[in-house]
């Protein structure tokens, strides 16, 4: 703090130079080298936080990597009076994942849609013990029962990313998933995916650039094409409702705020190889040719819903001019994608939403792994061959030694696990098992069982499909029109986690519908 | 359009070889090729702007470059029956400057002070001649009557800026200032200067991972210091506001989510040199030493209130714990400042706000110029010496030759101007003067005077300075306190431009008060 005694010394010596000419800045300055001054280093009590072992007089420390909804239901559920909460993430924010692709074309704004983790549960701001860190995880060691993690600086270069160790007793990995871009090349220099409010903006930037440049004096018609071809690759649940929103943005936005290019732009959404999302991915990389080969069969949207839903849904996108189309990406360069059979489509946003697979950190760790090269757990999400650790949501999958099988990159899996794992770690600890390697004794009671509650896809134009049945096979609501959308509104209206974002939703929702999206390029 | 038909074909010869396996692709795929498919070229009627010079059947075309207070006022004011209007801007929304300070720290959201130009004069979407350009114009052609453009292509390497000319019949030039750094070496750098939206973005992510940064173990409390110092250089309204917002932030928010560091925290307001605002920005370049020397006598947070409301905002500043002091600015590095006596403050948060001063493409036109840089106008806002050129708004300046002083660079005087230029513009096509070269026979009507209405400043915690006399002499309502910051919020609702944004400043405000900032970091 020398720099600071100095500072203070500094602007006295100034004040007190010119004593016969008082100004406003005197009062201001003693005031700042009294009172308002910092207070001695002795007397600032050092918060710095201590995430060596825990010490008997001190909360069992659960530490919990990543902020999805695994991670976020897990935290919000944990019993904070038994345990220390210390979060790891990238990101101090939950993603509400499902209204997302609004976000792209100002149906909703962003800030509606993350959640900020120390509103999930206070507890890591305001707890002596429990922290949040804007950090990656670099290594786990189950020996030691501590992970690595660096901090995330975020390409400010005059700060170098800080190391540092944090000891557990129990540690959740909860990391999710990320893309899957299949080895196919340029996918990930030239697409934007849609998981994070990160891609989202990115894709709104774009789009409005894109709007913008069309409109340029000189400009040929094929370029202004190109610029305005908005291209989906991917039929599932996030391709389709980016689609209906941006097919949404184009009928009611673009032809009144962009007139003169209106009839330039278009949306297509290619849907590929649904198969390979089930497979293991490394065993797509391994016979790329079958799979390919065997791809034109499967190629549908929607795969989950029924088929009477899925022909709602392509004819209300085509209605709304979504071309709908299939093939085999073989390459993406910076303006084109390159199919299979030699066909070049030109585009000017590109949107890829493929599905997800494990990501190279999770495959990296030694640890056992599911069908699809998850991290493998047993039935009370536990990850066998070490003590104390758990995975849940899109990172985990059951061990094929369960007999069950993996289940879906869902959201509603994701906060199904968390919520589970919560009441399963607040009872481990009543029963005394919360300090590391004391589990061993302790009855878990039921393993997880996932019961499947639905789905849900809008498809633009006020429509959406419901289907509310465990499978395909099974008995059950199924419905699609507007009934649909409005129970589509409904349902994740409840969803939204704090009252804010609800009431935020609900206010996007009311002024996009009476003043239209907004189109301002911030 | 051939690679489209080739698409479509494709996709078609797919479908015809399988005609035993229909699916719901067969109905999209025929419709994608008949009804929804591409129309034939000829039939997509040309849109494409033509920016020669105006022929008699069609309307005389207005350029405004540049989309601030000014030329927004301007375009909204223009007759758009009488005129054609074009505009050409790197960015395609106008912000409501009085209140971006607000945003930084999440009192109010990025959007609601951004109004997109499109809402402000809906000609410029729709109309058959009328056009936005997102791009920077690069030179203006007096004897051609026509602007070379470049579009903004924001960093998308894929892109290659496209160069266009348009022939104007009137011209306004309401390009702006931008923000002084009186040559101090680093400050382009390092710090952030809060003009646009995007500032105050940098600003709000950059706070945010400070306050993450800080709480991470084994971070020295020296490092911890200095990434939650914020030091904002400057002691305008805007920096005034700034801290303002910045130590309600950091009593309400920091406290109650960041209880960690929140006793680390600090923000230092530094003021220099309000003289070198009103000199010439080259006259500081050529004596820089004589004017340092004079500094120290003139320092003083919002000098263009009187001493009562200035002692108001220096007690209430310091009281919510701001530092107030004075100083020179010699060099500024990645970490910290090095004032003019060799005293280091380090900082995690630079924010600069010395005012502004003309940019070098203003300085570099070949026009007449007033004191200061700025593009000199007559008593009219006509750009003496060419034709048809009127300059409006910060970059403007009366010339010596008229006897009237440069007006401050306020919004109120560029909305004004923005007006009054309208209202000319639109009598003068009324009267047959609107085609280029013919306005020299018509009368101008009355020269445009300044009436300054007043001056307001929030200084954080429900309080403001509201002074309503035309200056520090005049008789008239001056007043400081809770009254003034409801004044303050009363009358800046008021003036937001939209409906739409009105509102959500006002929602914006209530959800603030009710749950406190947003801290997601997006």
């Amino acid at each position: 703090m020398a720099w600071f005694g100095r500072f203070v010394q500094l602007a006295n010596v100034k004040n007190s130079a010119r004593p016969t000419n008082p100004n406003h800045f005197l009062t201001s300055l003693s005031h700042f080298s009294s009172t308002a001054g910092p207070a001695p280093a002795a007397a600032v009590r050092s918060r710095q936080p201590n995430l060596a072992p825990t010490r008997p007089d001190e909360k069992p420390r659960v530490v919990v990597l990543g902020s999805g909804w695994a991670a976020c239901r897990l935290m919000k559920g944990l019993d904070t009076k038994a345990y220390d909460v210390v979060c790891v993430s990238p990101r101090n924010h939950m993603v509400f994942t499902p209204l997302l692709a609004s976000t792209c074309v100002g149906t909703l704004e962003f800030r509606s849609v993350a959640e900020p983790i120390a509103r999930i549960q206070p507890a890591i701001s305001t707890a002596p013990g429990s922290y949040f860190f804007l950090a990656n995880c670099t290594g786990v060691d189950p020996d030691d029962h501590s992970v690595q993690c660096e901090t995330v600086t975020d390409g400010i270069s005059s700060l170098e990313p800080w190391k540092f160790k944090i000891t557990y007793d129990k540690l959740v990995v909860a990391l999710g998933a990320e893309a899957s871009t299949f080895g196919i090349h340029g996918v990930n220099e030239n697409a934007i995916f849609l998981r994070e409010v990160h891609h989202a903006q990115e894709i709104r930037r774009k789009l409005l650039l894109n709007l913008m440049l069309s409109d340029v004096p000189g400009i040929s018609e094929e370029e202004k094409r190109r610029l305005l071809h908005c291209v989906v690759v991917g039929g599932g649940p996030t391709g389709v409702e980016f689609s209906g929103e941006l097919s949404d943005f184009i009928m009611k936005d673009v032809h009144q705020r962009y007139a003169h290019v209106k009839d330039f732009i278009h949306v297509t959404l290619i849907e590929v190889f649904p198969i390979a999302r089930v497979l293991d991915y490394n065993a797509f990389h391994l016979f790329p040719k079958l799979i390919s080969q065997s791809l034109l069969q499967a190629n549908e949207i929607l795969s989950s819903f029924d088929d009477r839903l899925r022909r709602y849904a392509t004819k209300q996108l085509t209605k709304s001019g979504v071309r709908l189309v299939q093939g085999v990406v073989k390459d993406v360069k910076s303006q084109k994608i390159i199919l299979n059979d030699g066909t070049e489509v030109p585009y000017g946003l590109l949107v890829w939403s493929t599905g997800v697979g494990p990501s190279p950190f999770v495959r990296s760790l030694q640890l056992p792994k599911s069908p699809g090269g998850r991290i493998g757990v047993d039935e009370w999400l536990r990850v066998p061959s070490v003590r104390d650790i758990f995975a849940i949501g899109d990172c985990s999958g059951f061990l094929e030694s369960t007999g069950k099988p993996v289940l879906p990159a869902l959201a509603q899996v994701a906060e199904r696990q968390g919520k589970y794992l919560a009441e399963l770690l607040n009872s481990v600890a009543k029963a005394g098992g919360g300090r590391a390697n004391s589990i061993k004794e302790i009855a878990l009671g039921d393993p997880f069982v996932y019961r499947h509650l639905g789905s849900m896809a809008t498809v633009g134009r006020y429509k959406a499909l419901v289907d509310l049945r465990q499978s395909k096979e099974a008995k059950g609501l199924s419905l699609a029109g507007f009934t649909s959308w409005f129970i589509w509104r409904s349902a994740y209206l409840t969803r939204v986690v704090s009252w804010r974002n609800r009431f935020y939703v609900a206010i996007n929702w009311f002024t996009t519908f009476v003043f239209g999206r907004d189109i301002s390029r911030i």
